[in-house]
């Protein structure tokens, strides 16, 4: 192929740098991650989703007064058009949440104000409506799959307070809210993993918002992304079931050649950061809610691929046992990562479009040979 | 950032093979492009919509049992559940037909029953299905944003045919039938274009059809892919409402530094192999209904701007006056390239999955500096 400047396929494009970016630095070799030069311990231990949002979106933390502002945009949000509702409504019950996230969310650019305007304040407004709608969509679908009522949100609680509010028709004890905050404080960015880079594919067509982060909720719902909590927690469920040795499940399933999930990553080749703090989480969790084993059980699979395959917990190991013992379902496990994920993922469309150029790479060409005229 | 191989960004991954594929050959120097080995003027002269789905899907042109088959199948699935027609209708009537679509095709989600599978086999009925489902979907909008009834499919036609019955209330001519064919062959695929990009990343992640499929729509909805012929045409449009002479008016545009749409092509150096024949297209089209006028624009604004400015039309340009003399309004050309397209996205979403790797690439790190310790 003639026109091609690298001939060498990149499969996965493992390595290669498709853009340059001031929101998420990652050294995989150190194990850090920042955001905006933050780095991802003190954003888990001094602030709030909030805070995180309005570092992620306007490139530093805010002022007292700015927190102030932008706590009171995300609540005027926090409101659904009807016709969302119903589609949540209608949706057949059997369906998996994020199948149903990802058409409300494409439906809601129907009703969104800034419909036709892709520039910077407009998609910034963006940002803070989606940020809330999709809490509250998560929220009131499992609500409604479950045939319960669908909550008002309380604009006077924090966005984690809100959403579990939402969700559980409850306040949460401040312990909860503040483990979800944390929880979605770690999950916020992630440079360009698959689903930001599928927005970021879309957006540069200068296509619009709403079709970016449709494309990354699309994305996100695959295995080898959004969904490798979901099955940490299922095999902790299945070894609790059948009542056996965690570590002996784990050894017979690397003998069969079987994967375990939650473990190594493509980007740290040391301890993923975020697992750090979820191991707390998971563990000061199990404590206070008399739910220890899942922790338990967790630490000594844990303990055994590390010595055994020399593989790191990553971000998703401890957060199944986190989300399970806050009382989300495991089929909303994801949705919640895309509760957190919208704040990053809004960022990196807005961080695109400021200095756009169409992402369309080559495909190096194998199949039956192109006649000779 | 010590754990890259490459550090240089490529921006846009321009020239950056991302991939290997069996689908598509392009020669950008040479102006070539086939599908599985066979050139695209072949396709053009002596193919169908259907044997080229069949081409792309299956490897290979099919038999006369084999296309029966298909097209059998194809027409099976000419039917929309009741739930997606009344999304259609509930949509508000000013919002994108682009938004629309990728609304209801991510709602499809709910009613396929292949739904909870994502092997090789379920993906190609889900092409077949899609394929059928898209087309009648971009159809019944338009019917329903007119105020019009939702027209009955007939099975007996053709896939083009079939889709301007949909669109039109009525049977088309051959002549449109034919004209219409063609330019579905020549927008089947395009290798690692952004939308089919968009598609294969949001696949790898081991997602579904669906979420794929829906990435794809929405990378297509911006003006830097599938929104081009809707420039060419308003430019058009503009021109003859206002009776000025077509190059004096391009020629006002370039010395306000203004882009000509239609025009260069990010792959070919050289003539778009597609535009060869929506030039002709364009050309009989005009002849046979009185509506000369538009090729006529058209020609003499190609020929200022290849002298002009050295850029070639590409497929956009032609396809911009083919579209408005078939009597397709000028919001539904994207719509009608995703009718199209959707035989390739669907090809590459088979070809990934087959041999998957997550699509994750890096950034280069340009913000503020990580605080050292």
């Amino acid at each position: 192929m003639s026109s091609l400047t690298t001939t060498h396929p990149a499969k996965g494009l493992e390595g290669v740098v498709a853009t340059t970016s001031s929101i998420c630095y990652i050294d995989g070799e150190q194990g850090v991650l920042a955001y905006r030069g933050i780095d991802i311990h003190e954003l888990a231990d001094n602030a709030n989703f909030e805070e995180t949002c309005h570092l992620l979106w306007f490139g530093k933390l805010p002022t007292r007064n700015e927190l102030k502002d932008l706590r009171e945009r995300l609540a005027r949000e926090r409101q659904l058009d009807p016709a969302i509702v119903n589609l949540l409504r209608t949706a057949p019950k059997h369906i998996t949440p994020m199948d149903v996230l990802r058409t409300a969310v494409s439906a809601l650019s129907f009703y969104d104000p800034d419909q036709k305007s892709n520039d910077h304040e407009a998609n910034i407004r963006k940002a803070i409506r989606l940020t809330s709608q999709i809490a509250m969509i998560v929220a009131a679908y499992d609500r409604i799959r479950k045939g319960g009522n669908v909550v008002e949100p309380d604009r006077s609680l924090s966005h984690s307070a809100n959403f579990l509010l939402l969700l559980n028709g409850e306040r949460p004890s401040e312990t909860a809210e503040r483990a979800l905050d944390i929880a979605l404080i770690l999950h916020a960015d992630h440079e360009l993993n698959a689903s930001t880079f599928a927005a970021r594919v879309t957006a540069a067509t200068l296509s619009d918002m709403h079709s970016a982060i449709t494309s990354a909720i699309g994305a996100l719902k695959g295995p080898l992304h959004g969904g490798a909590n979901e099955a940490v927690f299922l095999m902790l469920q299945e070894i609790d079931k059948k009542g056996v040795d965690p570590v002996e499940y784990v050894r017979g399933q690397l003998a069969q050649k079987k994967k375990i999930s939650g473990f190594g990553h493509r980007v740290y080749h040391t301890e993923d950061p975020r697992a750090t703090h979820l191991r707390r989480m998971s563990r000061d969790l199990g404590n206070t809610s008399g739910q220890g084993k899942w922790f338990e059980m967790s630490s000594r699979i844990e303990q055994f691929v590390k010595s055994e395959k020399k593989l790191n917990a990553n971000v998703d190991f401890y957060s199944a046992s986190t989300y399970h013992t806050l009382g989300i379902d495991v089929d909303l496990f994801t949705p919640v990562f895309a509760v957190s994920r919208i704040s990053g993922w809004t960022a990196h469309v807005i961080e695109q479009l400021d200095d756009n150029r169409l992402i369309r790479p080559r495909a190096d060409y194998v199949g039956p040979s192109y006649p000779q005229h």
